[in-house]
């Protein structure tokens, strides 16, 4: 069963997940650029950052999703976005930044894929990626936990293997040093109040929770949700004001291609 | 041999430098502040970026050394800079904005503290802290086992106690939040690619290391700082440029009190 992206869900939670988005750019060590990629664009919050802050580059969104792509273009009617999947993706001049906020996480064998992106770069180029690592958090732990038990484990057996595995920092840094006029790795664990487990649940349920949840039979879904909620209330206790603190790990990798 | 200036190296490290004050600056939810003190201020790097943010604020610069208080008072002669101790610091009005940056990690009692600092501000007043999170690094890890061993260990026992415990994440929101509007707290491990062993020591020599070397005889520091050299050199491999990554964990808490 075919599902696509919900643009709603994810904007409820637009200010915490920008908030990435804007860090990653701040470190994005140009002046000015030409060609502006923003691959895995979703509904375009990242490609405004991007517009706003290359004046007069032409910064071109893509994704793959037909849903966030209409939702981008309402966003940024000026903006071109294009649809494509990151994996076989070829840009039509040099950019000058390939900017991956949150989208390389669901492409499959980073270590190709790192430096054939860098290598697409204009020299003095930047590559600027964020993603989740977040697999080894509770969130994720317990998505796998629950799943692998009856009655769900006949259907969702696979899905953990849906994203691809994130490497260590240092790896990325090794993959991409080679070529680099500089280099710059760092991993921020967020912590978001959260005022309920079921707004964690909620928080999940747009991305890492999905494929679990499709997987299932619509009947067997909100006993699924049940179950997850019910154990991430375990592992999230209340804070002295009542709300849950949600540890929300990111790696962000900056590189820069010679001139 | 003299090696040439070399302003890109320069910048390099300056950046590394002043890298948290900036980024814990900007999440400080201020537009503007009347009074804002900077606890702990050394030569008065993270001073001048409050001096910018906040313009025609009164800024107070407090430090427990003269030498730094001297440095501070020629780099921004138009500031107040008084000497105190952070442990019994008053400040004569109640300040819009205490900041802190990687000051309170050498004051003892941090679950008296943080309450303390957090009932002088205004009302709406934020605190807003950075901290180095690198006890259970290779760096400090290996300190303390090269120092419990002979014949470093009958001199430098105690040398592991002399920085105060850091709390978790958790505990500093815990001890906030029930007076706090709001609360932002996160971790960032920087990752600070560095030339040579010899060079990681270098950089922890002036803060972390310090008390261990301090406490031997002057005749028995070569051969501590060699054998720490060793370890460091194995701890922190070579990445494929040749350089070390030295992971540098820091703690960030920003709490704002209700208006």
């Amino acid at each position: 069963m075919a599902s696509d992206w919900n643009p709603e869900l994810y904007r409820r939670y637009e200010d915490q997940r920008t908030r990435p988005a804007r860090e990653l750019l701040a470190r994005v060590p140009l002046e000015r650029a030409g060609v502006v990629y923003d691959l895995g664009c979703g509904p375009g919050n990242s490609t405004e950052l991007l517009v706003e802050r290359f004046e007069g580059a032409e910064v071109v969104g893509t994704d793959n999703s037909e849903a966030m792509l209409t939702s981008a273009r309402v966003r940024l009617p000026s903006v071109r976005f294009e649809r494509s999947d990151i994996a076989s993706w070829q840009p039509a001049r040099a950019p000058d930044l390939i900017y991956a906020n949150a989208a390389l996480q669901w492409v499959g064998d980073h270590g190709a894929l790192f430096p054939r992106l860098f290598a697409m770069l204009a020299p003095g180029g930047v590559l600027a990626v964020q993603m989740p690592d977040n697999r080894e958090e509770s969130t994720h732990r317990l998505m796998r936990e629950v799943s692998a038990e009856a009655p769900w484990s006949t259907h969702v057996a696979d899905a953990v293997r849906l994203r691809t595995p994130i490497l260590a920092l240092n790896d990325y840094y090794d993959l991409l040093a080679g070529d680099a006029a500089d280099i710059d790795v760092w991993r921020t664990a967020y912590q978001h109040p959260m005022d309920t487990p079921e707004a964690i649940v909620e928080w999940v349920r747009g991305t890492g929770l999905r494929p679990f949840v499709d997987a299932l039979p619509p009947d067997e879904r909100a006993g699924y949700l049940a179950e997850y909620t019910r154990r991430i209330d375990i592992a999230y206790p209340k804070r002295a004001d009542g709300r849950r603190l949600l540890a929300f790990p990111r790696l962000f990798i900056i590189a820069r291609r010679r001139t």
